[in-house]
């Protein structure tokens, strides 16, 4: 494998959106692969040309489009038709009864991001875009910072599209994550150090190499990705808004990017306004976001991440104060939850629906519910839960926490007598016993 | 949990479909929970009106559907509208452009079923229907006999709907099978012995137990839901037949069932008729259906099973004989590879096209090589390769042959050294060296 280095950057020609602007000041830049405001170090965001987009854009043409995130692609920053498209988006939103009667609510719904394609996770979505733009912008060689599901993500679809790749991880990453992302063939470098540790270095390397960092020198672009959460959840309730989200909180980009897909799809008169309650997910080991919600303070003190909800364990979030900002002015919570509540969650949403998620999910379905029995979700609310990765690769988390199979000789007899045991003793307690 | 026995067997009253009738005699039957005929013991298959069919389904009231298999549920044996709808089916057929040049061949497509809905194998296919089937004909608990996929999808689908559940499964199965199947909730049984062994035991508890065996009992109405692998594949070519298909064998079931999808949409004039070679993969160590078809006899002996890719390990195929017919009269082939040509096989997929397979695919893969480069696959020909499950469940194939992470400090000289060592190395043998 060759590591191409200092790509050319061309720009775009036929951009259907408008540039780059930075969030704190405004000064406005041209789309190329930057970040930071030059005047002020503030984040830049993408821009569009919402009159223009009322415009042309309709229901019925989205509807027509294909199933995947780039039926929206107006609202996506790319330029040209050479997309990347390898199924990513569209996924379910599963009306969620069992789940709700447990928690004592009535209208709830999963968007269920743990059988996203290819990587089953959200970060699909936002590697399809930043390696779409990538590419336009004339790189070869992709990387990223990674908490786990982004490498499994930019190393699949750089696979795909036929790019260099090396991304950066944790060193302490779960199994599934680390293998999830070798198969691929990428340059893998593991860092002995937490994630924060993991991108400040990658800063460094995105400024002396001339690599697409995807979630770094792209991250424009890339976290734009994150809108079609909050298009399909529009589309798939019907063209109407939801009532009350809850979605985890890591660096708080995934959040923000929903809530501006909800502001854009009102802007353009796709939907009708309405007040949308956002409400934030965090692991108590990692909860400099829940922490400043609770102080009241609306700045984030950053913290040293300490639990098993790997993927969000973001200790100096980069868009918290965004997240936060979000959470009050919508009258919506950020709450946290302890490894056993996580633990308990992800099985909770396993055994009720179905849906096996990672310790992400089961952050999310644990606020969930201690948001529900703290009165907090009005039972009537029509209510998202976004579950954003797949159990599969946090393995580790549940294991012995969902016993073990009953042990049986090939005879009816042992059968029987295994069957008598499982209809006397509680799941969890027979399932230990060997028949 | 309490494991309902003998539940109310009603009769549906609004059926689409016609009802049973044997394989072999011809003999016509109810649609009950029946799978063998009681004249001569053939196994008993789903039959349709086909004149009707061909009245009142178009390509347009399809593409209306929903976004899942129940888009073809006109051809599925159900008969109420109480379908179990998780978001099953309609995976992407991803065009492989990278993989076809590593093969030599220019027209080949991949369909997707490691990203399937919600367990991530075909088998939610046949379990959405199975169970669908199996609440209308009033069971409460529902099982299986299963090598690890089946148990996850009946496992979480019965979840979903608020089923009990049962599973049996061969007490070896891959770490990611088990906990995929007991994080649901179900009453797990590992049965000391291979698949054929756990099957024979099923088929005693059917007798006594009043349960629905998705497998079993309701094997007629579960086996159909492979048939929308072939309709998704008719529709997302546009509405057309491939030239060749390439697809595991294990009881031979999905194979047979492709072919009657391809079958009815031609018969009820959705497709126009064409030649489809039909192709089958089995692994080294079990592979009765190729032997038989290499050995030219028509019928099958069986085998004791010893593979890395246990999904496929069915030693006593059911429908092998018939899957055998097929490749033979279709002009296709039947070949088998060793356990290192299946993770070769899954190393390839995921390096070229970043799909990561579970141990049947990478032995399809590498039967498509195979076939390639023996001449046996014509470079034109619009070839579909299937792949039926996901990498992430069996991890322990992988394992040792992907390499390790470079493992080093947060810091710039660190990343440079173990970039240059990175560059002068070959992947495989840098990945071992710690920088």
């Amino acid at each position: 494998m060759t590591l191409a280095t200092h790509p050319t950057q061309t720009r775009s020609t036929a951009a259907a959106f408008s540039g780059l602007k930075c969030k704190e000041c405004g000064a406005e830049y041209e789309a190329k692969a930057i970040h930071v405001c030059e005047l002020c170090f503030g984040p830049l965001e993408v821009t569009y040309d919402y009159a223009h987009l009322s415009k042309v854009v309709t229901r019925q043409t989205i509807e027509a489009g294909p199933k995947s995130i780039w039926r929206y692609r107006s609202f996506l920053p790319v330029a040209t038709d050479n997309l990347i498209d390898v199924g990513t988006g569209f996924t379910p939103l599963l009306k969620a009864n069992r789940l709700a009667r447990r928690l004592g609510i009535k209208n709830l719904y999963i968007k269920n991001d743990a059988v996203n394609m290819p990587t089953l996770s959200f970060k699909d979505r936002v590697v399809s875009v930043a390696l779409t733009r990538a590419r336009e912008l004339g790189f070869t060689t992709v990387s990223c910072a990674s908490t786990g599901n982004l490498a499994n993500s930019t190393a699949a679809i750089a696979a795909h599209a036929g790019l260099d790749c090396c991304v950066f991880i944790p060193s302490d990453l779960e199994a599934g994550k680390v293998l999830g992302t070798l198969i691929y063939g990428p340059t893998v470098m593991a860092v002995h150090g937490n994630y924060d540790q993991v991108n400040r270095l990658c800063s460094e390397v995105a400024n002396t190499h001339g690599w697409g960092f995807v979630n770094i020198n792209l991250r424009p672009y890339y976290s734009e990705g994150s809108k079609t959460l909050g298009y399909e959840v529009i589309e798939q309730l019907g063209w109407q808004l939801p009532d009350h989200i809850v979605a985890p909180l890591a660096s708080g980009s995934l959040f923000t990017k929903i809530y501006k897909g909800f502001q854009e799809f009102t802007k353009v008169g796709l939907v009708e306004e309405k007040a949308v309650r956002f409400s934030g997910a965090q692991a108590d080991g990692c909860s400099p976001i829940a922490q400043a919600y609770r102080e009241d303070r609306d700045f984030i003190t950053p913290v040293k991440p300490n639990t098993i909800a790997k993927s969000i364990a973001i200790g100096n979030p980069a868009d918290g104060v965004y997240a936060l900002d979000i959470a009050r002015k919508t009258n919506g919570n950020i709450e946290s939850v302890s490894d056993p509540e996580v633990v308990e969650g992800i099985k909770l949403l396993a055994e009720t629906e179905g849906i096996f998620t990672e310790t992400a999910g089961g952050t999310t379905i644990a606020v969930l519910k201690k948001l529900a029995e703290a009165g907090k979700i009005n039972p009537d609310e029509t209510t998202v839960a976004y579950i954003t990765g797949n159990g599969l690769k946090t393995q580790e988390a549940v294991q012995g926490y969902i016993g073990e199979p009953l042990t049986i000789e090939p005879k009816l007899e042992s059968f029987e007598r295994a069957l008598e045991r499982a209809q006397t003793l509680g799941r969890l307690e027979w399932q230990q016993v060997t028949v």
